[in-house]
């Protein structure tokens, strides 16, 4: 019963095939094989423009080069507080953008809110040196918090990001799962909607160690591989990461995993919603589901093998906890199975 | 026929398996799982003595993490001017460190000489502000041009660097291959002959992508684990590069590997030693050789499917090359096959 | 009518002199002449212990470089959201300790809250790696919203930063004027209440360009040097930096200068309290004034060659504002004079 | 008798007088006042084209800034090893640019040689990820070993800086000394000769501390000023540097102040010819001399109050020294006087 994060699953086994089929043969270092150059026309493909990509090997590299590729001295990125580059990755965009500030907006469900950003761009007068200027908005798609935005959304949260000409970056740690979700096509979640520049993610749906850094206007891209490499993210056995990703998009596997996962969290959802004394604390969709159940529930589900983290502040103050109460995150991946969820929802008493 | 580079193999099956059957369970994310721990505390069996050890993604991020770890305002690093951290990572440890300074030293086959690294040194005079100050020696074990220190070797640049309390780094990218050509313990190699931090790196010899930045002083390792969270090096699924490890471990795997690598490059050596047309640019241990061949027969051989570089200066100039010929570097690695040596050498002339 | 800043007033006569004296001679450059060395030991008099002292040339630097100098991977400033560091220096804290983060939080006047800010680096748990870790405290003596610390509150403030071992930096851009008005020694208000680190500022006091960055540990300061040196801080011709220090200490001019300073703002309050259409914003001490006026007042005081800055948010909502009002900054100066208060008070119909 | 530095020299009459006027007034903070404007438009005046012009603290401040607005990820500055940035700045360059490298290359006194320059460059393969990318190249007028490029010179190092795009920038912390030396405008020593970026020196030529960086395309100082602002050299009270270069440019003072100081070398010069036993290390022209003397006539010397400093390699081997000689550099300043020359060399025995 593991639930404490996509990225406590394993792989997928037609991952880890790929990986070991690219293990019988020589290739090309540092990103030059035939199989990364195929992999770069497949994420071409998938967003049906030509598109930069630069593999990589954490989510946290990803945003933080994405992030340091748009900087500007004195530079200010917008996003939301919660965001996994403000509270997760030990000030990666501070270290490789050499100082970039991270303004943490709120918003429901981990979202920005357009207006709301606007106003907090708009602090900033352009030339006025003191405070710095606006470098990049940036969006989590899924969010931390299991909200998913619309593509009109992202359309909105971009309107007001090119209102100073700022470009958006998404953090797609969980961009599979916000697909699916929604049942659009990549580049209607992504650069149709205004994003520039992705963290496209897939270790949490079932890679080993695969992400990519994707610039949909390649000349945002000149400095990119600098960036990389000097970041210690240019692979010399590059070519495991891009097998990762030939076999993940191969046959549409990225989305089926997804599905799975999502299908697992919506199988968790409904049992939480017939349970006497659990509630989802806050509507999601995608993998993730934050629940309130008894604290005794809590601890019984832990001695009986359930894995699952408490989810801290900022929001539980709202929620109304009761004094027994508490609020923990539940996280379905791609090697989620039916009868972990039903047990754990038994043991639950649901 | 590859001998273009030791990351040009694939990885070992045995790694695979790891890596496979790790794919199909669960485990904690972010380093914490029992593997990440185990292998850990292989580590410190290896060495003989408790270590403080981080998994890395890269040889670039362990190097540029390990000099960033001992780095102090206005930093200055002695090394090789032939160092990969010099000529091959783009910066990297001048990114890491937030600007220090790579002072590259010239020496036989990629080798320190330590009275020559004591004047560098010496220039540096203490709270002499203008200049900088001293902070780390880096060497690289095996070298970058086939060289191997011998433990005395190791000891005698240590005292140079501890002169001045340097602590002195090892980039063991082949590390093993230095290691079995020696026929000494890891202990002997590295901490005994005076090394303070270890570069470790598992993929030049088989691994699929796992290097370990090793602290033999674990005192010394208190803001690691946090400039390598912020370097966007700390794996969700770190157990990934752990398993590798446990595999790369057991039952002496990787230095059987290091040692059928050597045994490569030995046979290359023999058959350009009996060569008419062919020589050894100088004399070479573990997996590298730098060869001098006639230019025809150098493109001859790369029509025929030979893999390998030409070898640019600044050695060349010494070595008394005829018009007609080039300096080439053959490395030979854990899946090198007998048979592709001797179908190079036999496509040679030899 | 200057009331835009107490940097818009010249230098006080006697640090001029001092400077033209100066002028006149040679001396050692690089902060190693006869009086970088008296006012060095002037400091320690001044402060009733040995202190490391840097004399630097803007309060940017001074604070930039104190954070540095006891930053590490991941840190984390905890300091008030309106704070200098946050608000004014254009990332010059996160550019300089290369990327650590400011935390800013709320607080009446510009003060921090002991209990909050306890719970803030709460948040951080020892050794979770992945939010970073806390480096250091930083307050602003006097505010930039015209508060000032009692030596109590300060000590309040250091428990709470004592807890997790923080050290407490303040930032004394007008330190003189907290000083005369708490009528309390400079020990008192800094070590003594558990400062470790000071910007002492005296270009806003009456100096030309003349800030000090003090360690009342100087075992903390080993870095400084260095630090100072290559962010461009070491002034060739320091002397001119500690000429004006000499002449600001000597006979209590800093003093003198900073009690005018307040002098004039109460006699703006005092004008204030008794206009029928005007008043303080928030009671204020030191030579900063924050007034409510009508819009058409504040513009014809402009019209009439008074020079202030409208006060923007945060907190305009607070204070009740009519549509026809206005928040203003009026600070007053060395060089301001009762006659241009007078003419002022006189102008908005006091 | 006071050789040792042009820094040690205190500071023009007529720029102190400017900085008493300044002090006795109001004016705006932060480089906006009436003064800052005018400053800016004189530098445009003796340029004889538009340029942008950001004062500064420090000539380290200035080079730093300079090379950190043109850097790129990787970045690689080209200049001569004994330059300023190289040898004395403990790293600034490196700590403003995030990391850049400096390639210190030979030449004889301090000047690059294009062919060399040329061959470094091109070490560089445009596009190869590895070992970093060009930035910029770097030169200093006059040298720190006394020498002076004419403008032809210039050109031919800019023509091989502009084989790869790359901007040449100036250090010119004596560029009036080189200028009144060579009897050119100062559009013919910069941008006419292929200068893109300069550090305009006041300090060493009787300021007391004045420092601009100047931009002779404006188009590539978009994101100076907000370098400036965060490395803490946009002062509070810029006026009073503003106010230093009035001065210094009012009727030709600089121009006047740097032939005395040259004047004065010329008759060490002229001494040291005519002395039996010390002699011209190698030729300069400006206010910089190097002479070998015998070491009894040094010791000599400063116990008669002569202040100098013995200069330590690279060249002292070239140049033949006797045990009982050493290198010594000689530095005339504004201040130097007709009889502190005079009795020098008669205490040196010519």
């Amino acid at each position: 019963m593991f639930f404490a994060g996509d990225n406590w699953a394993g792989a997928a086994p037609e991952i880890v095939e790929a990986v070991a089929r690219e293990a019988a043969r020589f290739g090309n270092a540092y990103g030059d094989s035939p199989i990364d150059r195929e992999v770069e026309a497949h994420f071409s493909e998938i967003f049906e423009r030509d598109v930069a990509v630069f593999l990589v090997g954490t989510g946290s590299a990803a945003n933080a080069l994405a992030l340091a590729g748009v900087n500007r001295p004195g530079g200010v990125v917008f996003c939301h507080r919660e965001s996994h580059i403000v509270e997760d990755e030990c000030g990666g965009v501070e270290f490789l953008t050499g100082g970039a500030r991270l303004i943490g907006l709120d918003g429901p469900v981990g979202k920005l809110v357009p207006v709301a950003l606007s106003a907090a761009i708009s602090r900033y007068a352009p030339g006025f040196v003191h405070s710095g200027q606006p470098m990049a908005v940036s969006i989590t798609q899924m969010t931390e918090a299991g909200g998913i935005y619309s593509p009109a959304e992202i359309q909105d949260v971009s309107r007001a990001a090119k209102e100073r000409d700022l470009p958006l970056h998404m953090d797609g740690a969980r961009f599979a799962n916000a697909l699916v979700h929604l049942g659009v096509s990549p580049a209607e979640m992504t650069w149709k909607a205004g994003v520039d520049i992705l963290s496209f993610g897939g270790t949490k749906n079932g890679c080993i160690g695969a992400e990519a850094l994707v610039f949909f206007d390649p000349q945002r891209a000149t400095d990119a591989p600098y960036l990389r490499k000097r970041a210690g993210q240019l692979f010399s056995k590059s070519r495991f990461i891009a097998a990762q990703f030939a076999a993940y998009f191969h046959d549409g596997l990225w989305l089926e995993l997804a599905r799975h996962s999502n299908g697992m969290a919506d199988r968790l959802r409904a049992g939480l919603a017939a349970a006497p004394h659990a509630r989802e604390a806050w509507p999601t969709h995608g993998n993730e589901v934050f629940a309130v159940l008894r604290r005794a529930d809590a601890e019984r589900l832990r001695r009986a093998g359930a894995f699952f983290h408490d989810w801290a502040e900022p929001r539980s103050a709202e929620l109304g906890l009761a004094a027994d109460e508490v609020l923990v995150r539940l996280v379905a991946a791609f090697a989620t199975r039916p009868q972990d969820v039903d047990a754990f929802l038994r043991e639950l008493g649901a």
